[in-house]
């Protein structure tokens, strides 16, 4: 039997269990052909393959429950569900998703996106599967970093707790950073597993009988040896102590002994917890030539998504991690906080400079954030590097030990506004109106990649409370940079073009676009202002209050819901100031959730391109006067 | 000396350790006395009387750290750091905070209100020490349930990997709710530090050198059971495991052990954790009668708070426990999910009626949230019952586990709203901001009692997604309760009473006041409408495009944030609409923090009142018909 064949769990299970080596290595090739078209989460797939076909073997989805931690390694277990000829279209405008998604598939059982969810999850299904009395096996799969997320230690503690039956797979891919220690590992782990776990603890059980512990000194104490026995067997004393059954380390790109540890989980009453070692980037390469492996890896890294970008104007991170640099020279005050995104961020530089000074405290938001908090009480000036769609992890923390005592923690969130591909779980869209219904802090975001550096100059400076400077993944204007760096006024606006027909205030990206719309205008013989706004807290009063006395209509524009936005303040505001009767237009994203595309087509789908921008204005003109009608 | 002369840590230090017991009953009688006057969190403070004398005598506040974790257990810290003469106004309008506050002390260094959050802000101040290379202590202090929160695992994660000098005080009181467990355990506790932990250490450490280990069946094993040591002297597996030296447990309420363990953690590098057992309580008590404190405990108890609300109209929280037992009588879908909220959400009796549908998975927000997002996966509605301060713990799940996901879970969003004398920490009046940006929801607020049980019945047989229904801390109206439920059309709303020439949109609690301004407004000659809005999401727009029709000018009130508000969602649909200018008034929560006093003072405080609505009102009238005036 061949990959193709294969197109469901049902065609899978018919496949001789010898064979199942051939076809990871078809899949293998697969991926790295498919996803060199395409682009896509390459490394994380390559080191399941074996994980996901023996769980898939062995197991019976949809009545059993796969729920894939992150979701970003579901590709195996989507090409095994009869998703293999969609692969073309991975992650673009309609195409396959890059995440596990429940329309897609009866297999996908659960939504990811964000990591460390699917203990919770899981916790969930198990929990309605014994009320119900029903019988199936609930197998959550979580990497290393995913399991030091607050939400999963709260899940092994109540999975622990509850004595419920669930197969946690730990995919533990820690090691593949330093391969001698990844091979030492595996090493152990084929040691260990050469007896069975149960038959070697009745080994130990057996010598330990032979220890006297009558009569001797410290009896007391031998009798606690032998209470704690579990912890001499396994390493995995941790999870022992939540509750669990600890299985494992097992290697897990050899079929045989990782079939006879799943095999043995699924017999084993109580949560298990199943320790597979998978080497990250695993079997990309051809499968009669190792070391063209690890070359394979970087030709096809540069060949996609990276080799791409090449040539055009820096990203917006790009630009924070340079400025990061130069700004932390001259103020030792700065340091560099990161939940596990040290790279994403662009703040490589930055650590290999400042070592000291930059804190990657793993996926671990909450965290982050109020150990940013921490630091600020004693005079530093953290600078929090996050996503937005990450900054709802740490949400509590940001108002109740950031914003509440009014501390200088810098918040540089990044990834803000559309992701593109990463989709829906990863859009930025949400942070202004969370972040803006709390008292203290300054909201930023900037019109072009130079106008960045001069922000968060200008955030370091602030001693004022809380700053948050929210820019996208995109790449920048392509401005020239200003070689000195500039203190930007707190809660004043730029405006970048003048008029009188209408004005476009724009917060920061969309500020480009407002001004093609303009300079569109501009032909039809409109004047219009565009204003660019910098601060969607505090606002610019003033500003606002001149639109007002001059009378005219205003279109708000920002990458960001409508549901609370900068637009939404504005015209709060104007309420406020019992100005009734100003036409005010917003523009965002509506209340949908905006699926992977490219972010050219995100803005498209919810109409922000310089042309919506356009006809919006050019109707609020047209309304207002409808002389100009014939203008 | 006496409690009288002790107004900081450097007046106690002056006192004879001898008389630090004498001191411990000073201010256990002054807080039993105090409270019974102002009530406050008894209990916790009455457990740590020992613990905190002992911190303030053994270590140098302000320039050594110490955390309070939750904080409602620093009054006794504030008796020693010179806020003793306070106490007469805590939790008062302007009077003493109940939780640590920086600006009432240079002693308090960390505010706190939620859990969990000691140990991150700790860790912040301690990579802050060192990177200085200052020399302080950072002591957070917290109790065993905040330890299960997620945020403080992944603090634990990272002190443990940081070696850095940390003391944490674990302040365990789990015990306290079964006496005789609890006694065993400070039996225990006692044996243990009669040698103290590194006497105990060596003679372990020579036992096990008189085991053979060569030559012997299993001599690796051997070898591991000397590896594991730690795990035998001490029961601090878990703690050891993260990279902690473990010293404990110590019974805190007897000083010579306490001071000599506190001591020796003092002195011990890298990161400790010591765990002290307390017991809630402990010490509400004339010092020579024992058995009159549990029986003080409950007349005290009545005298405070609980006594007081005897007679009135149910809280909503007790509408919502009773209502959750009826519908849960008829169907066996329904589940509760509370973190740790048992008795203050009211689901007491439901627990004890049908405890395998109740799930109390203890401080851990996060995961309460998606586990009840995999209980709905499964066809469960699972009720998550949590105060909506503690559900921006569980922002991102929300967002990302439950709405994404479109899945029927409710959230009964307790406490939302004004909290009173808990204060700014636990204000409940960000929840329609930051929930209101997520598609597929539907947000409801009751305008009394009697509405609460009819939307909870509503919300459990909806099937078309996440429903969330807030209410207020607060007794209710005093309406009759209608003895059948009913399904409550979704998205829309209920005039209570007619009118023409303004309307005003209530959200839920403000419909009563909403209707006494109605009634003022009448003495003037004005027929003013009121709304009860019902929905915050989605919006009645069949009413609010009549209101704009008929060119009435429209109040909104509702108790939460006017940033991203209800009131914003009714100014976003009008310009969605085109409708440009109506008047229309957002009356909310301004943008302040809003500190403790009664709710009724923090209507005032904020502009609130049934008053201040009818001036509102009145105004815009008058703005829009200035005849009115001579009327």
């Amino acid at each position: 039997m061949d990959l193709e064949q294969i197109n469901s769990p049902a065609d899978l299970k018919k496949m001789p269990v010898e064979e199942l080596p051939k076809l990871a290595a078809q899949i293998r090739r697969f991926l790295v052909e498919s996803l060199s078209k395409t682009g896509g989460h390459l490394a994380s797939n390559l080191g399941v393959v074996e994980l996901t076909i023996a769980l898939h073997y062995l197991f019976d989805s949809p009545k059993d429950k796969i729920l894939w931690d992150v979701g970003h390694q579901a590709y195996v277990h989507k090409i095994l569900t009869g998703r293999r000829h969609l692969f073309p279209t991975l992650r673009q405008y309609q195409g396959l998703c890059g995440f596990p998604k429940m329309s897609e598939s009866v297999h996908d059982c659960w939504e990811t996106g964000h990591s460390s969810t699917s203990l919770s999850g899981a916790m969930g299904m198990v929990a309605a599967r014994d009320l119900k009395g029903e019988d199936f096996k609930v197998i959550p799969v979580i990497g290393d970093g995913a399991l030091t997320g607050g939400m999963a230690l709260e899940a092994l503690n109540h999975i622990g707790e509850s004595k419920s039956d669930m197969i946690v797979v730990l995919n533990d891919n820690e090691m593949s950073i330093s391969p001698n220690v990844g091979a030492l590992h595996n090493h152990l782990a084929r040691l260990r597993i050469n007896k069975s776990y149960n038959k070697m603890k009745d080994e130990v059980q057996h010598l330990l009988k032979k220890i006297p512990t009558v009569g001797v000194p410290f009896a007391k104490t031998l009798e606690r040896i032998k209470d704690s026995l579990k912890y001499l067997v396994v390493s995995g004393v941790f999870f022992e102590t939540l509750g669990f059954t600890y299985l494992g380390p097992v290697d897990g790109h050899q079929f045989p002994e990782l079939m006879e540890i799943l095999r043995l989980a699924g017999k084993t009453k109580g949560p298990v917890l199943v320790h597979v070692i998978t080497r990250k980037g695993n079997g990309y390469k051809p499968a009669e030539d190792d070391s063209v492996v690890y070359h394979g890896v970087g030709t096809y890294k540069i060949e996609s998504g990276v080799f791409k970008k090449k040539g055009g104007p820096p990203s917006y991170p790009d630009v924070f991690g340079k400025t990061m640099v130069r700004l932390a020279e001259q103020d030792d005050r700065i340091v560099a906080i990161t939940p596990a995104m040290l790279t994403g961020s662009k703040l490589d530089r930055f650590n290999e400079k400042f070592p000291d000074r930059c804190f990657d405290v793993g996926i671990a938001e909450q965290h982050a954030v109020t150990f940013a908090a921490g630091m600020a009480t004693q005079g530093y000036k953290p600078v929090l590097t996050i996503y937005s769609t990450f900054l709802q992890r740490g949400y509590d923390q940001l108002v109740h030990d950031v914003c509440k005592q009014n501390l200088n923690v810098v918040f540089a969130v990044d990834r803000a506004g559309f992701v593109g591909e990463d989709g829906e779980t990863h859009q930025g869209i949400y942070d202004i109106s969370f972040m803006r219904n709390q008292p203290n802090i300054a909201i930023m975001m900037p019109k072009d990649e130079n106008e960045l550096q001069h922000m968060l100059y200008t955030a370091v400076q602030y001693e004022d409370g809380p700053i948050a400077i929210r820019y996208s993944k995109s790449a920048g204007v392509g401005v020239p940079m200003d070689e000195n760096l500039k203190l930007l006024p707190i809660g004043k606006s730029e405006t970048v073009r003048n008029g009188r027909d209408a004005a476009i205030i724009a917060f920061g990206n969309m500020v480009q676009p407002a001004l093609e719309a303009a300079e569109s205008l501009q032909l039809n013989g409109f004047d219009v202002r565009v204003v660019n706004a910098r601060f969607a807290k505090p606002l610019d009063t003033e500003m606002l209050d001149q639109l007002a006395a001059e009378r005219i209509p205003v279109v708000t524009v920002e990458e960001a819901v409508v549901a609370g936005g900068f637009g939404s303040a504005v015209l709060e505001y104007y309420q406020e100031k019992e100005v009734y009767d100003l036409p005010v237009k917003i523009m965002g994203v509506p209340d949908v959730y905006v699926e992977h595309a490219t972010i050219a087509e995100q803005r498209r789908e919810t109409g922000l391109t310089a042309e919506n921008i356009a006809d919006a204005v050019n109707r609020l003109i047209l309304q207002r006067n409808p002389e100009n009608m014939r203008a």
